[in-house]
């Protein structure tokens, strides 16, 4: 069974065989909602330095620019157009996770299907159906690697995404079980993407490409480029490769019964998710009427041992250290109320208003009682007061998940961010009403600038 | 000095600061033997299978075609023209080989910097010098992580390849010191390729991937795409994670004194090489005047452990599995005297004179004093004669290397099986002298049939 491609085997069948009408209501309604927050994710970082160097080394390598690139005038063929969209989702790192592996499955995946939708018709459910369905392949692959496979250093969402993304593809473009089991092999020979990376532009750099590859591998497939029969379990195959003790059986347990993207968890502020519990309780202490910045004598944190480990992180200079930081993150919520992406950039750092509570946020503690997605905070008020806040399941936790004004709002400010020339409203709905769209496409083409779309 | 950059700065400087001067004349001729002898093999595996299908799956998205592809009448653009010549160079198995790390240097290397010659002016001999630090640096990270690497299962001349491309490259574009480790690290964000893919047509993908995510890695760091400051030492860089005990102390040994292209070997049969020594002993004992094929009653082969380890396949069926069988290279060399690309196709393997030799052949057997490159024949001939053959160092090996007219001869009849249209002596006086010439490009327009060029 672990050797001989019984698992790429059952992984290809899947896929190739799904029906739509086996995907329940609340799955789908999960997809939807993981694409539209993707979009929120994709516009705001499609002004972002990395998305735009990118954009300037790859662009005069495009074939037929017919694929529209998310927030910008540009189009780009459809293997760029997937590179750049999943660069844009996954650049801030306020996509979505993937409970368990801390795979970001949407910048993988979606925009290799956007991509396919530039290409030939796609309708809006069978492009919701492949999403599904790649996600699925992705986070079991993840699963079955994790925790090793990050811990050794691969980064997961890259890694595993190219296989989702092959799937998703391969599934929309009729490939039969043979060739899927080819495209998962395509895509095993295209698998990189390294931990050393993060918190640097060459993370993107594999997040793209496992869109691309995935697009490409799948179509690899289908012009007959045939790989191994056992890419995934096979004795020199991704699993045994990239994992000291692979998980077998995590492979295919459940295998369409259960679908992974039920248990992908949207990102309510662009830091570290052990920061949440954090912010939702600065931002709860906030509406107390005793409180008022200028009051705070000193604040208390204390949580899981993560965030400590994580976050303990009393002097930083730039938001991307900021979003990995307790004592901005405190500093700013209680300060200005709100934790967007404005909020972890470099001017917020530097901000004095912020900078002056930052200084009263003491070393986090760490409580034992409490899980990864609480938190304790104690804010001691002039006068002698002091308020006390106890998250316990924090917002974007699956106990928790944002609902959709919360979707809507951060959809709204990301796409003011980054690209304020996208009409959002149209947009959001087109999003919501994807499932029954006749042309998948279509809902690409509201994600860019309404003027004329030059390159 | 581990963990801290050190290493990636070393490379970085000495790929950056390197002289032409400092480079010695037989490392610069082994350099020309070296890229004479990847054109032969592209020339070859042009018209193959697995290389056409990759065309036609990725030519649609090429952008302005301006790079050659050799052997064929299409141009792609410069990256798509790395992959697909590092494709052809490669998928035979019959190019070059790294002693100790059985890389196979050229193919990820050479066509990147003759992609760049199709984009901007480079002069033979900045290419050749730009061959030789490309090379330096794949093979030496190659020498620090074998063996685990490679028996772990990862595609040594792909992973290691598109450091040695983007190093090549950089060194052309004028990168600076920090621009170069940044350039590494986008390598290293996009190093893939597993070993489970060897014998189908997916290897292909992680070799062209190599030349043409170097090519990109290098421009990518050009436009400012910051990766890591340790990507190759870092505690998550490319080392730690792809090898289980790297030797750092391999990466910056005698760096800039001992050139590692002159550790690189011409293939003089498209064979494992472990079946080198046997097929020189068989085309030797032929010429013995006792000898005719019809006379053979039995053939015995002795050689190192590793020969009856990779190579004692009695009964094949394909061309690729001829590759690796001792009793077919040992049949059709005695057969035909010859042991080319014809001699390791399907159809040899059903010739009915090589039947009737192959059955005659013994298992192979292992003699403990044989070093790897040598052999044992012994073949027993109607009559009660024998004809004894010893082989210590085969043909390929560094004590005895193919010399210049072997590698013409190797170069001619490549050519005549892949790429017929090529007109062969002006490429070959061309690559000859190569380190003299202006514009490198001009080599490059030689590899292509003459007639006009569509697409």
């Amino acid at each position: 069974m672990h050797e001989n491609g019984q698992i790429s085997q059952a992984f290809a069948h899947f896929v190739v065989h799904s029906r739509w009408e086996d995907i329940p209501a609340p799955t789908r309604a999960h997809a939807v909602r993981s694409i539209l927050n993707g979009f929120a994710a994709a516009l705001g970082g499609s002004s972002d330095a990395a998305a735009q160097r990118l954009m300037e080394t790859l662009s005069p390598l495009s074939g037929e620019r017919i694929a529209p690139i998310i927030g910008r005038r540009e189009q780009g063929d459809p293997a760029l157009a997937a590179f750049l969209n999943a660069v844009a989702m996954n650049v801030f790192d306020y996509d979505d996770t993937h409970e368990g592996t801390i795979i970001h499955p949407t910048a993988p995946i979606a925009p290799a299907l956007f991509a396919l939708a530039a290409v030939r018709k796609v309708s809006g459910a069978e492009l919701l159906h492949a999403f599904v369905l790649g996600v699925d392949v992705a986070c079991r692959i993840g699963n079955a690697v994790s925790p090793g496979h990050y811990r050794r250093g691969w980064h997961i969402t890259a890694t595993t995404g190219v296989f989702g993304a092959a799937a998703a593809v391969g599934r929309l473009i009729g490939l039969d079980d043979p060739q899927m089991i080819w495209a998962f092999g395509n895509a095993s020979a295209q698998a990189s993407g390294l931990v050393e990376t993060l918190g640097t532009m060459a993370k993107s750099i594999g997040v793209g490409n496992a869109a691309r590859n995935g697009y490409l591998a799948a179509f690899m497939a289908k012009a007959g480029v045939e790989g191994p029969g056992a890419p995934l379990e096979g004795p020199r195959g991704f699993l045994r490769v990239t994992c000291d003790e692979p998980k077998f059986g995590e492979l295919a347990a459940d295998l369409g019964r259960a679908f992974e993207i039920e248990r992908n968890m949207w990102k309510p502020y662009p830091s570290g998710v052990v920061l949440f519990p954090v912010i939702d309780a600065c931002l709860a202490a906030r509406r107390d009427p005793r409180f008022a910045p200028d009051k705070v004598e000193a604040v208390t944190v204390a949580g899981h041992p993560l965030l400590k480990e994580r976050a303990d992180r009393p002097e930083v200079t730039t938001g991307r250290e900021a979003q990995v930081s307790a004592q901005h993150a405190v500093a700013v919520a209680l300060a200005r109320g709100s934790a967007g992406i404005a909020d972890f950039s470099d001017a917020a750092v530097a901000d004095p208003a912020v900078l002056t509570l930052r200084a009263r946020v003491r070393p986090v503690a760490v409580d034992e009682t409490v899980a990864v997605e609480g938190a304790l905070l104690r804010i001691e008020l002039a006068g002698g007061e002091a308020i006390e806040t106890r998250v316990a399941h924090c917002s974007g936790s699956r106990q928790k998940p944002m609902d959709d004004a919360a979707l809507e709002a951060k959809f709204r400010a990301l796409a003011a961010h980054g690209a304020p020339g996208v009409a959002v409203e149209p947009l959001l709905d087109a999003l919501w009403a994807v499932e029954a769209a006749g042309d998948a496409g279509a809902v690409m083409r509201l994600a860019q600038p309404a003027a004329d779309r030059p390159r």
